[in-house]
């Protein structure tokens, strides 16, 4: 089959990967990938994120399932959960299965991931979409999920004024999760016209002042950190969704004697992402979608989304 | 002027009340009431819920600003958070004013309320309407920022399977502010076509069965907490709407055992409440409007939210 594999160094188009066989007798399922996409952690991976990665890559899919042990799974479009813990550790039994130290993660770590035709994944893992629910919108879930993450570790509240510095795609979905919830939400970025995306539900500005009980970091950048400590109030808590290599340098005084939370938020819950979209609560920008073989082209693209359209 | 008086024991209807005068050095408005609306509250004033308010009743409202020291009000379309506290005590300097011991309160304490021609009330307290929000949505702000009390309150997380108790006007508001956040949301109702308004964001059930993480008690009456105490999770919250005349006999211990959260729950923020109206988020049912006069007709009327249509 069709494949993007990661050496270890660089991505590679595969067009003879061998098609992987679900483990049936171990919950497991073959599903046909129809779009997957590309994600900032992808990008971070060729930029040298997770070394010790090889394998398919991609972690945002929308398939359909072949083979399953689970009947009820049997030709339903899903999406999938990324991550897949040991069953057995602290984290696993104490419901925090993401968090497994020996967890596979599609794309990312021990797992093949969606950049490909074929994938195999457990069928715990996967949720089975609304038919409402188009498959260039359900793409969206992942993302949606991860933006979730914040409002279940964080208490949002709605009378809070809360920032989001960064007007990309993981922005455009944090900000409208913030937002249902009524409160005021500021987005900060340096594009006015991706900034125009976010006028009908925050305020929008190009200028990083004020003060806000809650900052979220979505830049994907590191240089998104001083601006959000710049901004928060003493008290208030910041939250660092972003992903990247390298190192920052912090003044962890600074946090203690203004006594900030720092919380990191990573992978977020699938059912309330499905949840709204199936409600048609979120704006979704469009994907643009590419053949496998041009990956290097999607890796690149200067759009809103990308991701591969890899059958129908 | 008209108006709907409490004399401490039963309601009625004055033709010549004194039309009141806003100190406008004071920080006042004078505020020309268009419609207002009759909430649970009143109905137990009238059981005896509040046996030493003398007054005008009423204290949700929609109106229009027609004297004010603040000339940003002026001519404005207007709703008003309903307690006054005097500025000064713990909880007025704490952010807790709706708690302030000597706080008036229209409608209810030391303040004459809504039921009315006109009424005079502080600026501070006062929230323009956005343009494309019209009256009869407006008027539902209160009961929606009550609602918003509780994410303001509690955490709600997406991921938590929450229920709430009651199918009627309060029940309508904190379902849709809850499911908001994607959480699934379970609707416990005694009326098959009263929950079948709740069906587009919430699962419908006239069987009080399964567990819960956060159980409200919407229903307006005592009952509801027995219910929600057989419903909600061992470390769970009930959350508590209700506020009605009379005691409630709770085995505490069984709380304690159980390590149950309860929190009680009444007025809250009106600027998310505000946000959400203007976006079209909420789904808001008819509210049928009586002259004043008829007010006995409106105190009981069977349908969905009752009001006053006082001018125009």
């Amino acid at each position: 089959m069709k494949a993007v594999y990661f050496d270890g160094k660089k991505a590679l188009f595969k067009a003879d990967y061998p098609k992987p066989a679900a483990l049936l007798e171990k919950g497991e399922s073959l599903i046909r990938i129809l779009v997957s996409a590309v994600c900032n952690t992808d990008k971070e991976i060729l930029k040298g994120y997770k070394p010790d990665f090889k394998g398919v890559m991609g972690h945002e899919f929308v398939g359909i399932v072949e083979e399953s042990d689970d009947k009820t799974l049997l030709g339903k479009r899903v999406v999938g959960e990324l991550n897949d813990g040991c069953g057995h550790c602290l984290y696993c039994q104490t419901g925090r299965e993401r968090h497994c130290p020996d967890r596979r993660c599609i794309g990312i770590a021990n797992a093949d991931g969606c950049f490909a035709q074929y994938m195999v994944w457990k069928n715990r893992l996967l949720h089975v979409i609304d038919d409402t629910i188009a498959t260039e919108k359900a793409i969206f879930t992942e993302p949606l999920a991860a933006a979730l993450e914040i409002p279940t570790q964080v208490h949002i509240k709605p009378d809070m004024p809360i920032a989001v510095i960064g007007d990309g795609r993981l922005s455009l979905m944090v900000t409208q999760v913030l937002a249902l919830s009524g409160a005021c939400i500021t987005v900060i970025g340096k594009h006015k016209q991706k900034l125009s995306l976010f006028e009908s539900y925050a305020n929008t500005t190009t200028q990083a002042e004020g003060s806000y009980e809650i900052v979220v970091d979505a830049t994907g950048s590191a240089s998104g950190f001083d601006t959000a400590k710049a901004l928060v109030r003493k008290g208030g808590t910041i939250v660092l969704k972003s992903t990247y290599a390298g190192q920052l340098s912090v003044n962890m005084s600074d946090m203690v004697v203004n006594e900030i939370t720092i919380t990191g938020s990573r992978c977020g819950p699938f059912p309330p992402a499905l949840n709204l979209l199936k409600r048609g609560l979120i704006s979704l920008p469009e994907i643009t979608l590419y053949p496998l073989e041009a990956f290097e082209e999607a890796f690149e693209a200067n759009v809103f989304k990308a991701g591969f359209l890899i059958s129908q």
